[in-house]
């Protein structure tokens, strides 16, 4: 499984992926989900893909071809990041066509889901989740942020900290929690994380990092939070009731 | 939907229950998932059920037949909690077994899954999970609770928390809290809650409570950790990156 996320805040964007794939539970690998594309200085796309690793890795290959062959359909020729994000469906779909006899005949699904985010110059910012059906949504003001994958787990604490207005460091450091929690409760998600940073307007490469379970920060902020979170339930006032008479 | 939680302590059992029901996003309205017996004084027992309504409610019918009748099979002829267990996986099939020629017509899964909770004399007292298909597990030391239904959204916040060690009054609010997470990030699962709280070797009847979202106790708790959530994601330390050259 995978868990991917991305929170879209004023100031920018905060991408966060765990590296976890796995074919069943003895076969686990790590990979990266977050993609950068070279792009000219008029657009900034990053992708962050969850399910089938086949379908997304060439996925990411074909987009990558298209750019560095300048064909008539690449990332540098859109305007518009709508238009991206229903190109990258596009090829999804292609992708997943042409190997739909093999896989059917397996039953296995070939779907993949991406999170694409960046800037388009002329628009703000913007996130938009790609289904494994080559269709689209965006991000809202009122909801700034996206996930794909083993999505359940890192919710409850965006539900109750995501805002457009956190600054960009918030919003990654609110990633990296969103991770953390995915990371304690289920199995299949697992670091190295990969963070990536978009700041807006700024067309600048995404600055990329990655923590593995002992980064000092990675470290710091799990402390940090069971620390705050123990403190804060103990605070928290009692249940009171009366014990029952006897039956 | 449905979330249902029992959390296991060495003072006792706390059970919570949310109380929706739904069959479509239009057809919503509230049940007690928390059922209690009157058993006699050598044994205790409560049913937490999730899945198809219609089956929980007959299991439990049944269950309450047997006992009034007493029935050669009944919940106070049993000295041991995996023999409740057994039987309430076998009740569960015969009804589901009653009524399979119509629900598979419909396509419809008859399917119901318990957590049963209680004590017999001469046990500890225990938790067990009885699924669909009828058979069941226990909690262990490790992992002393036990979820049915919508889990995934409580669940962070238990793997963060929970230990045997724990009081009963905080066990109990540790529950409300897994509940208020669950009902914030899902629309299926909603207030009012239902409790039931048992103290080990007392064999009285569940103290049960019913918490509605205006309720003091359970505003007090949903406002103190979401401030407390907040302050301690205030002062975590911050991610620092420098920004990237211009590409």
């Amino acid at each position: 499984m995978t868990y991917c996320l991305a929170i879209q805040v004023d100031e920018g964007i905060a991408f966060a992926a765990d590296t976890r794939a796995s074919a069943g539970v003895d076969y686990v690998t790590s990979y990266s989900k977050l993609h950068c594309f070279e792009t000219n200085e008029n657009i900034l796309v990053a992708l962050l893909s969850a399910g089938s690793l086949a379908t997304s890795q060439e996925v990411v290959s074909w987009i990558r071809r298209d750019l560095q062959q300048d064909n008539s359909e690449n990332l540098n020729r859109f305007t518009r990041m709508f238009e991206v994000a229903a190109y990258v469906g596009r090829v999804s779909q292609a992708v997943q066509a042409s190997h739909r006899a093999g896989l059917q005949a397996s039953g296995v699904n070939g779907q993949a889901t991406f999170i694409l985010g960046g800037q388009v110059r002329g628009e703000p910012a913007s996130i938009y989740l790609v289904y494994g059906e080559g269709n689209f949504i965006r991000s809202s003001a009122d909801t700034p942020y996206l996930q794909i994958g083993e999505t359940k787990y890192g919710k409850p604490i965006l539900d109750r900290l995501v805002a457009s207005t956190l600054t960009l460091r918030q919003a990654t450091r609110l990633a990296v929690l969103s991770l953390n929690a995915t990371i304690k409760s289920n199995l299949t998600v697992g670091t190295p994380l990969d963070l990536g940073i978009y700041r807006c307007n700024s067309f600048r490469r995404l600055v990329t990092s990655r923590l593995d379970s002992e980064d000092a920060y990675y470290r710091a902020v799990n402390d940090g939070w069971n620390e705050g979170l123990k403190q804060t339930f103990l605070s928290l006032p009692e249940f009171e009731w009366a014990e029952p008479t006897v039956k």
